[in-house]
């Protein structure tokens, strides 16, 4: 625990953030000042304090929406009393990113390395024609899909597995534990839950690109299971697109 | 019946139609030529057929949503199969705007006058802060609501009462027929579902307006209960905001 305190003078500071994913690119800051999360939630918190870069649980990509995913930052002199921060973050924050809750982390806490769980939702629009209502953050799928298959598959994901075939250009170890995975179902609207300890670079949107290949006949429940057990990445399906993906929350 | 036949020589279609409302001027045509629903589908229309201006169930306001709204419309001379208008019908119309079906209406139906009821839902967020994922299509409600007040209220709603201080510049007679009126509450998520015969001129924003003076306290339940036997507009609470309002449904 020790290794997670913040620099000496320093306070760390425990923040729960929503963000709509459309217009960032991405969770990280990048070396050209592309508008990004990070970037913008520094920006304002030195306003109100000498901020360090702010960490996220999990570093979503362009496009990936965030419903609450926690941060923490190491910071000195906070100018605002701790139970204003919020009001005053939120109030030079972009209307797309919000703080939701900021208060003192707790002793030895890291945003990253203390977390046990991820929590993602996955959303797919099952129809041919445009839902203006929905489709900016669903994906849609305008053919047949057997939902059956798909939650059988969806149930072989539980557990640990070596998910090399998901990951895109990935240097960690691929072995991960899923501990839960489902399909929620009603009308045109179908999202698939995906909670685990952690996951490895683009391996959710390759699982669902994978889960939509059993659904449309394409590839079999036991060519699933042979893939988690650490194929190329080729025999898997295709990344889906990013504008479906939501980051629900984490567990400590 | 009779008298909702169309002209002579043009057949009747039947619509359904989804659309995003925020960048509308409502549904109906403008003289201005601002920019509507009714105007933009008219257009798609006439690229196939001679086309009379489409009639729809509920003429929405400025910014208000439909999930599926039935429209009706007399056209002659239509220069595509009806199994592929909905598709050619897409292809013309902008991204907010879609058609969900699209076939020949049944003898004698009229969009507005066969209506036998009517739904919509209103999206409230009950948090401080802003909420980047729901916010552009709810109003954020940031005091303490009592929501069982609020549910006796909507209650007291269903059954035939005179709705005159609910209406805006309304010169039809003023009592209505509520079928159904209730709220359904998950974490910050509220939305008040109301299912009526039909609707005076912005009579569910001010239903709103006043179930949020009931549930803030501002008013009592028996205050309520005597708006619904005819008072004057200004003792009911203001329209809320148009960006909350989502247009269901309707049966026939």
């Amino acid at each position: 625990m020790a290794d997670y305190a913040p620099p000496p003078d320093h306070q760390r500071l425990y923040l729960e953030i929503q963000y709509l994913g459309t217009h960032f690119q991405g969770w990280q800051m990048q070396a050209k000042g592309e508008r990004t999360v990070q970037a913008e939630l520094h920006t304002a918190l030195s306003r109100f304090a000498e901020a360090h870069v702010p960490v996220a649980c999990g570093r979503t990509d362009t496009g990936v929406h965030a419903e609450n995913m926690p941060v923490h930052v190491d910071v000195k002199n906070l100018r605002v009393p701790i139970s204003k921060l919020k009001r005053a973050l939120n109030a030079h924050l972009p209307e797309d990113l919000s703080v939701l809750k900021a208060e003192e982390a707790r002793t030895g806490f890291h945003a990253r390395f203390s977390c046990k769980w991820r929590a993602y939702r996955y959303d797919l629009l099952l129809c041919e024609e445009r839902r203006p209502l929905y489709e900016t953050r669903a994906l849609r799928v305008p053919y047949v899909l057997n939902l059956k298959q798909m939650e059988e598959a969806a149930a072989l994901l539980i557990g640990e597995h070596d998910f090399r075939a998901f990951a895109t250009q990935e240097e960690r170890q691929t072995r991960r534990i899923i501990y839960g995975c489902h399909l929620e179902h009603s009308g045109v609207h179908l999202s698939v839950h995906i909670r685990g300890e952690s996951f490895l670079r683009h391996q959710i949107r390759a699982i669902i690109g994978t889960l939509l290949l059993i659904g449309s006949g394409r590839q079999t429940l036991s060519e699933f299971e042979v893939l988690l057990q650490g194929k190329n990445r080729a025999e898997a399906g295709p990344n889906v697109k990013p504008h479906g993906l939501h980051f629900l929350g984490a567990g400590y």
